[in-house]
């Protein structure tokens, strides 16, 4: 007999033992306390800590005129939308969504899904169809989700060295001028902090006629001046042809959505897969992100003072003698290096400290980069700074732990 | 220089001269008074229609409990989760509703995604990557992201004909006996309503030593005692290895899963990248799907009445000579072939009528095999079923439809 159930343990058995097995936390969270909730540990005892890992880096899932509007809407239009796209499931609400994000990206359309990685991987492999010639050259730190959609478009492929414009030309140039190609990058790399050479990437994609797409999941809402994210920072939007991004991290709620040309736009809402055949979002939360959105243009403050405290945090992580990568944006990576080691210190953060501070392993980062990627939140005080940096500190010199990057110095360069 | 644009707009306009092009109808959906919604003509005039293609079967997306729910805990949690599951987006509502969804489908564990699709999607390309050897045997009319996940494994494929036991066994036939395999069906297939022989594939299972995967996503809630789907119905749900269901249709809320064995999931939990690198569902969400689950089940009478309406409505339709495919299930198919004619009488129940049936075209079905796709819910009256079937009658008749089927008194035998 074939024993399948033996056949992935054994898979399951060798993650274990590379210490990459993920053990998820129950995190009881509370939109009043945010960033601080309970959890219960292995005994069974209710025990509270901060989260210092949330992609909420707003705190615009708290916000009260968010969820305000979400429970509104869900009242008015219900839970859920009952239907794809095509088939009921199109209201005012997503309508007024994609309004407003074509008009943040100053783009002609943009498309909702049920998630950025969804529309990654619907827009990617769907322009691989629509253009059979198209050869992706794509970032080799892309996410998971460029990968698949690469990969589903069935295309021919070339990958550039991170951030490498260099390498990037050698491969525009290994193509002959008229051969359709699509760059695909991102504008925060969200593991590594890094941020793309958008601009010259954008004019080697002119010299050598090709698009552009640029995920910038990790830049909305907190980049440039209406949260357009990087390209609008640099004033680059019409350069790229298409933006893709999401409403579940700066934006606070759920869902992604690519911005474009109405065209192309037009294309993959008529070929996507992944667009085509899944219920649409809620109305509630198409509802609850626009007002995240509109709330976020109106009140820059919440913006300008979220910058203005990542640089207290790193001001106070040097004063503790914290190395961390060197980036310039929101995003503090405490280098690591072993799996095993870092589960200890983020063990010994949250039992000990009430520090939550997850791992980041393999696949999510390669094997032996280990980190501790920390985020901070705009509800995260002075205060909660100080004591992260007192009590990793702390942790670090007792489990002996050797950081590979010394250099932290040039952050605030 | 290459026109991208332009080579993209002529693969749109190839579309629309096969009648195939789609506008998406602005639905503005009331919890109040569903299934009737408002909409805008072509002149800014706001009509009030009846919405006869929802997935929200039993209309639980409108359900005061699950709304109440979703509001409850949106103020309470928060609008969105901020996370993967794996850094701070798996809460207490995560572990519960899997929970409830492993019990439902007596299973020892079960996963959630932010949709079907990416259930499918993702649990067969895992799949096919932690099980080199697997063979997925998948049946011809399964739903693209059965299709897509299939692909994406990059595992071999053999295709059966829809429900079709004697070319399935031909399939398991052609395989060597050790040779690890996987079915791939749906139990019921939503755009035909036909139901699949899951008691004959899974002795086919056992006999070739293959796993077996089932999408439920238009039978949860709605088949079964506890609202198991076609599985529980047939107590056969220690069977099947994975089944797979949507929280969207019948449950009325959003996102989907997998239910399985508990090694399997931790699997596709531990390798999947559509899981793993995506925000996790909101909380709110989570928990007014765990309401609609356990509504359902301690209300049986739902689900009672709404197959007996079935029956009513089929009654009706015989009564007023409307052709439709017999089936066993709760989805009425109006066969009526071509494209374009499919779409005008769309539009004309629509905005001569007030009623609301989306024409179903290429890629949902084969191309020339348009139709209408019917879809009671429990909010249907018997008055809407009586004033749908007059004015379908009347439309049928002025547009001078012949339409293909017309064995409709087998449906009730």
């Amino acid at each position: 007999m074939i024993n399948y159930t033996e056949q992935i343990a054994a898979k399951l058995h060798q993650l274990k033992e590379t210490g990459g097995y993920r053990y998820f936390l129950d995190v009881n969270k509370s939109a009043q306390h945010f960033p601080n909730f309970y959890f219960e540990d292995v005994t069974g005892v209710k025990r509270k800590a901060i989260n210092w890992c949330s992609n909420d880096y707003l705190a615009m899932s708290v916000n009260e005129a968010v969820i305000g509007k979400l429970s509104f809407v869900a009242h008015r239009s219900g839970a859920g939308s009952g239907g794809t796209r095509n088939i009921s499931g199109t209201t005012n609400y997503h309508r007024i969504l994609e309004n407003t994000l074509a008009k943040l990206h100053q783009k002609t359309a943009s498309l909702l899904f049920g998630s950025a990685y969804l529309a990654n991987l619907t827009a990617l492999s769907t322009l691989g169809k629509i253009l059979p010639e198209l050869v992706f050259i794509s970032d080799e730190n892309n996410h998971a989700s460029i990968i698949e959609g690469n990969k589903a478009s069935g295309s021919q492929k070339l990958i550039f060295k991170h951030n490498d414009i260099i390498d990037l030309e050698k491969c525009l140039q290994s193509l002959p001028i008229d051969q359709p190609k699509i760059i695909v990058f991102e504008s925060v790399y969200s593991m590594s902090g890094t941020i793309a050479p958008i601009v010259d990437i954008v004019l080697l994609a002119k010299k050598y006629q090709a698009l552009t797409y640029i995920d910038e999941v990790h830049a909305v809402g907190l980049y440039g001046e209406k949260g357009g994210g990087l390209t609008e920072l640099l004033h680059i939007q019409q350069g790229v042809d298409i933006i893709n991004g999401t409403l579940a991290k700066g934006f606070g709620v759920l869902g992604g959505y690519i911005a474009g040309d109405k065209t192309i736009i037009d294309a993959i809402r008529s070929f996507g897969a992944g667009f085509i055949f899944t219920t649409s979002l809620p109305p509630a939360i198409c509802a609850a992100a626009n007002t995240s959105i509109e709330l976020l243009q109106s009140n820059p403050s919440i913006g300008e003072q979220y910058h203005q405290s990542i640089q207290k945090f790193r001001e106070v992580l040097i004063a503790h003698a914290i190395s961390f990568h060197p980036n310039q944006t929101h995003i503090t990576i405490i280098p690591i290096g072993d799996e095993i080691i870092c589960k200890k210190i983020s063990d010994s953060l949250l039992f000990e400290y009430g520090i939550y501070i997850q791992p980041i392993n393999y696949p999510t980062v390669k094997k032996g980069a280990a980190c501790l990627r920390i985020t901070l939140t705009a509800k995260h005080s002075q205060a909660d700074m100080v004591y992260l940096a007192i009590s990793l500190q702390e942790v670090l010199k007792n489990i002996s732990v050797k950081q590979p990057v010394k250099n932290y110095k040039n952050v605030l360069a």
